[in-house]
């Protein structure tokens, strides 16, 4: 593939950022080589936009020269970009859009960087602080809409689907946006990027100008699945479990589409905070939805949740199977009842307080060989807890399958070893296998290896 | 076909139309019936969008219970409207673009019958007061953007085209979205849509939102090519010939697309005003694109308007086969001579005063048996003159196809009679086959029956 | 005085105004001399604002190689001044507020001469007709607010009062503002800026960014009450009538505060209109107020009216003192009503169309001496017919006093011959006498002469 | 004086408060009393706006029982008020300008709270940090505008001033208005209030919607000048030294107008600053104007600077006696100079990043008995190091006369005793003299008491 690359100083599109001189000689200062090489690359994975791959390091290899700094002018801050990808420029300019996602990148990060890293008031060894770092770096990214009713939608699913799966996400995405319900996404191709593009076509017919594509990511997967420039909120959470975090309290509803192993880990992830006793009475729609060609995925996905967290964790979701109208209408009914319950509690629109998020679903999980081969995978515990494990383990196969350093320990220490429950060994081990014969598992068209071996 | 019908009381969705006393008793005054019925028919057009069918007779007789009542409130006007088509509504609610539309089809049909029918100030048979009148409703209708420099541009092009063909239009669109460039087209299916749709994705990446997607109709047309509700400026002209003024007034370049017969007509409209010698010096980016499958159909064009119009003809467009890219690149181009052409004229960059148009071209053309009979095809003649009188051919053929009263007449006196130079109509004969060949002829898959018969 | 004099080009300030090129030409047609010499004197007098005098032709004389020219250019119309007063400019750039009422002036000249005069829709002898002139040149000056509840405060009182009143002026229109009530008036002066003034300041304090502040004015009195450029919409009525017609349509309540011959004038016009039978259920707001220092001003007017129209007359109004919040709080309750009566009624909030105006109010006046004599000044009819002639009565006097005409009418015919009831004559010259006494007859301070004389 | 007092639920006016659980239990947590009172003084200081006294004790002890708590709610934060004053309210509805003044105060004390104090990046013993920390504040009130060009005139001078003056400090801002400049002060009355009320009518004449009014306070001085409802834009900086830099790090230029001793302090500052060698190339308009009966005022403090700082010092202003239009005339010249110098050398325009200000400058000055006795008031010193005792001198006789723990010092421990330089002393003794004679030291028409005393 051919890279062109270019030159280009670009000051911000929409309003002026404005930083202090602080916040800049920290944010470039080379000693603290961890923190620019992290803007540089988000920055980088933003201008790419489009060019998705699941090999981070692939993209970083390709634009080794690629640089970014940011200088001082009379009107705020401008950034001095050097051998950047041409693909975010048209005719020399900038797309304005990509223009939003480059700022984004550096408040983010800057933030990040300087209001919580090593602010002793967000300890985040503490769940009720960790929570308050990641409400302020929404409210520093001016995504939370205080004046609004519940409205947001969560759409979760592969990045990787086909065109048929891709197109039933664009209808899904139409009918919510008929509706006046908007759009958040995990950021990239596929199941990211179809409800939005559906949901910008209906809200042009309603006219509505304000319509909120929010693209929720993080720094390790930000590089693969970098956001679309429909996306008009960009956040980067500074890790998987505060970019997780991060959708169920803002996101009013979640619509799941198809997708691999890391769909079926998003799955366990709500499922099991919503499964934690003192969840019981927060309403929280939650709809698996997919074409009628695709729908055996989510009956694995259904029997396996049966079969490991039980009939409660089942009547949590609705399985819709061809019916985007349904779809949308489920989640105009949902916005009622979360609407009904956080006026009667008093709890924010704009926020789920209320939502208990267990340590267990909020520290990070670092999928090294070890941590891999401590988890819990068996049914001697309260579902919720098995729920966080199940979760690690399909983070953990994610992360070897796609991420930079999961690729590194795999190839330097080789596969993971698992052990757990035979009976959910062999149900998870069937359902990873179909999920590699429906091709669910990779972007590239090369065979599948897999990461992981199960042992005793 | 099922035809649900809804009843609702609608109030506009953008701002308030305020209208007086007399302007709605003129337009509810029965005995004035034309008025009413032509108000009745428009708004039944706009909101049985997207159900396009080019026999417009049979959209009226579905809905023959369908009833609009205008009623005066607190706030101003409201629409109680019965047996309306429920494709217009989402969960009983009326969609917002739709919405607009019917209130842009009261406003026209309000403006046109109180200030310009009868107004001794516009005289429709001078040029310059028939000038002015487009003008007029124009501006009524706010779709004059004086503080923009040149960006409108229009989209010609079949309403009923193939897939293939559609989807080059939206990557066109795309790219001229991209570019910051507007859309405006006739309303409807096909080459009217796809432009829009794919522009409304190259906006939203350039963060516009205040697109212009204009579409201008006229009574006769509309039932056929109901316009889409991306449509965010529709405008109702009194007929055929100042619906095609304002296209060429208000609009700053042109792309055509493939079509049928009404292409053509579009075609020689555009061709003979642009040979008038006093045009001589305007610059008018024209281009002609299809995609490669589609290339063909312009060089068919290219080869009678050579043999017809000549070389001079020939150098006012360029055709451009699969490269939506430079289709947008030379109307960027094409934008900045328009706007250094009109800057040092000092000639509006929102209305092209300048443009010299020949009453041949401003009078309504009835496509009566007699008329059409009357027509001068041969080659005695300047080519603006003969280009008036192939584009009133085709006016002919268009109408025999699909408008109710040409339909009609076809049904009542049997085929046109068209005579002409030779030569002349033996090229245009095998160019109507030859559409007829590629199916560019009518929706309806029946066999396609011509309306005209050539004879001495 | 001084008259310092600039040339300039000007563009609009706010949104830029397009004009067909026949409106242009018919505007500045010097051989339909009138309509051009009215569009200069008008424009004139708003920019020499704030030189108030109640000599218009002093005005004209001073200024008489003053010169406008409307030109084209790509964006829209320019004016071209010469040697226009320097006091609208700062600095050599033109305060916006006069850029604003300059291209008001060509907006309702233009109109009026173009869509109105000679359009047989507007039959101006009809009385519904001559309403829906007035409701169309008010929409196409875009003053009605189709959205909002009753909100708008006519405010009449004298453009030369002292300045304690007109400090009494600026509490009440503050008090106004706080509880986000508009403000309309004649322009000028006085009583005409002091509400303005003050209400700006309450919405300011309110944070209320949209405030209307509405100056209705006339060709014959623009040049002695020029609008003040707090004035942020301004509308030039053709005649006297149409504009009270518009402040009694627009308007939803209205203050008045002392003035000399004019304001009783005014109030003798709407006592006439309530008084109708048709109007005896429309609620109207009405206060007279003044400081405790002025409360004789409206003593002899309430006199007059007991004595000439009777209780039910005084049975209308309310008369405050020296007590602003309480005028205030007396407006807002009176919204409530016409918000109830209007919503019931379905009546528009933004235009009283229910309102009964007789054509005795609605014809123009011309206060030339025949028709001055011709008057009847008698209790042998409704009082509402009363009411009319003494209103004309008092127009004539105002005319006689600052008007072009009819200065220069009383200068050649000497003094208006008024006959009438000796009881009603003895009470109206006592009270005229009494605002002689007040100075509350002529700006200028040289003694007064009154312009007519009581015969049998 | 009665203290009408009200009880009342509000919502924030503007865009919607949201704060985070933290945020909010830390604030009200009365363990850390001291936040707390803070919060709540101010908070009454704003609700109390228009009743002016320079004893801050008497404002808590009047509404000793008055109180406010954070409750949250489903679309953000409201505030419960208890014995709050009654003049907030017009019939009861809180006055929108107050409104958001009492969440300016919520936001400016919990982000000092929660993200300068105890923030190890906000080291307030280092110079370049604090200014970070006054740049967080100002940026985190979101007052900084960087799309702008120099435009903001800081206008400084007394509270208690006579009406002659205060007219002439309207007239000022009306000529500054006129310009489109924007105003900025220290709130409360007098020449706090003049130049924005002024502004505000020539920012309505020229159509300018988003004037700033800018207020900077802090918690010692807001209760005695609590900002009145004009200001748009109000910041609680933590103390005077921050908010004395806050003022000439946004400000683009200083007028000064007659006031008293807290002027003298106020001149005295940015005269050391401008002083400082580093900063003399750094343009700074800098006027000091009063009306002609004032003239006195600035000849003494001239004098005082040209015998104490020397010519360079009196270099570095211009006095205008009487001359509103030269005074802004001077400005908008000095805003070329600010623009051409900032943008040649990068600084940005809503930041003066470049001007040195000494750590003299910057560290709070506790009044007290014992650094009141330190002062170096000699001429053995470089001109700005004089300057920076000399203010704090005025600084702590302010604080005595004014502030609630100055006079809670004076009370207890009698008259601060002052040494220094005879000469210096003796002038200063004689310009102080004078004040106390121009009743320019005290609000209450008591006899003034100095509150110190010259020793050796």
């Amino acid at each position: 593939m051919s890279s062109v690359v270019i030159d280009a100083k670009v000051s911000p599109a929409r309003h002026l950022d404005v930083l202090s001189k602080m916040e800049v000689s920290r944010l470039l200062d080379h000693s603290q080589g961890s923190v620019y090489r992290l803007y540089r690359n988000c920055s980088l994975a933003v201008l790419n936009y489009g060019d998705y791959s699941d090999n981070a390091k692939e993209l970083i290899d390709r634009f080794e020269n690629f640089d970014v700094k940011v200088i001082s002018q009379e009107r705020g801050i401008k950034l001095e970009l050097n051998n950047a990808p041409a693909s975010a420029f048209v005719d020399g300019k900038m797309i304005k859009g990509v223009n939003e996602h480059l700022f984004s990148v550096l408040r983010d990060v800057v933030y990040i960087n300087d209001a919580i890293i090593d602010n002793p008031k967000f300890d985040l060894n503490d769940c009720d602080l960790t929570t308050d770092a990641v409400f302020h770096i929404l409210r520093n990214a001016d995504v939370l809409r205080p004046g609004l009713s519940p409205h947001l939608i969560v759409c979760w699913g592969g990045h990787s689907i086909s065109r048929l799966e891709y197109d039933y996400t664009k209808e899904v995405g139409y009918e919510l946006g008929l509706r006046e319900l908007d759009i958040c996404t995990g950021c990239g191709p596929g199941a990211m990027k179809g409800p939005m593009k559906g949901a910008s076509v209906g809200h042009a017919k309603q006219r509505i100008l304000n319509g909120q594509y929010l693209g929720i990511t993080e720094p390790g997967i930000i590089a693969a699945e970098s956001p679309n420039p429909i996306v008009n909120e960009l956040v980067i959470m500074p890790d998987i479990e505060k970019r997780l975090e991060a959708f169920v309290r803002t996101g009013h509803g979640i619509v799941v589409f198809p997708g691999g192993v890391g769909t079926a880990e998003e799955i366990l992830y709500i499922l099991g905070i919503l499964l934690h006793p003192d969840n019981a009475e927060i309403p929280f729609p939650l709809v698996f939805t997919a074409p009628a060609s695709s729908k055996d995925y989510f009956a694995q996905i259904d029997e396996f949740i049966g079969a490991t967290l039980g009939e409660k964790a089942q009547s949590l979701y609705e399985i819709v199977i061809e019916d985007p109208e349904r779809v949308a209408q489920l989640m105009q009914d949902g916005m009622a009842e979360v609407r009904a319950f956080r006026k009667s509690h008093g709890d924010a629109y704009y926020f789920n307080w209320m939502l208990k998020i267990d340590s267990d679903f909020q520290r990070p999980f670092v999928p090294n060989h070890e941590n891999m081969r401590n988890l819990q995978l068996n049914k001697d515990q309260e579902s919720h807890a098995l729920a966080a494990d199940l979760r690690r383990m399909f983070s953990g196969i994610v992360a070897g399958n796609v991420k930079e350093e999961g690729l590194k320990a795999i190839e330097e220490h080789g596969n993971f070893e698992i052990q757990g429950d035979p009976d959910i060994m062999q149900r998870m081990d069937k359902m990873l296998a179909s999920f590699v014969d429906q091709k669910r598992m990779k972007i590239a068209a090369e065979a599948y290896v897999p990461c992981y071996t199960l042992v005793k």
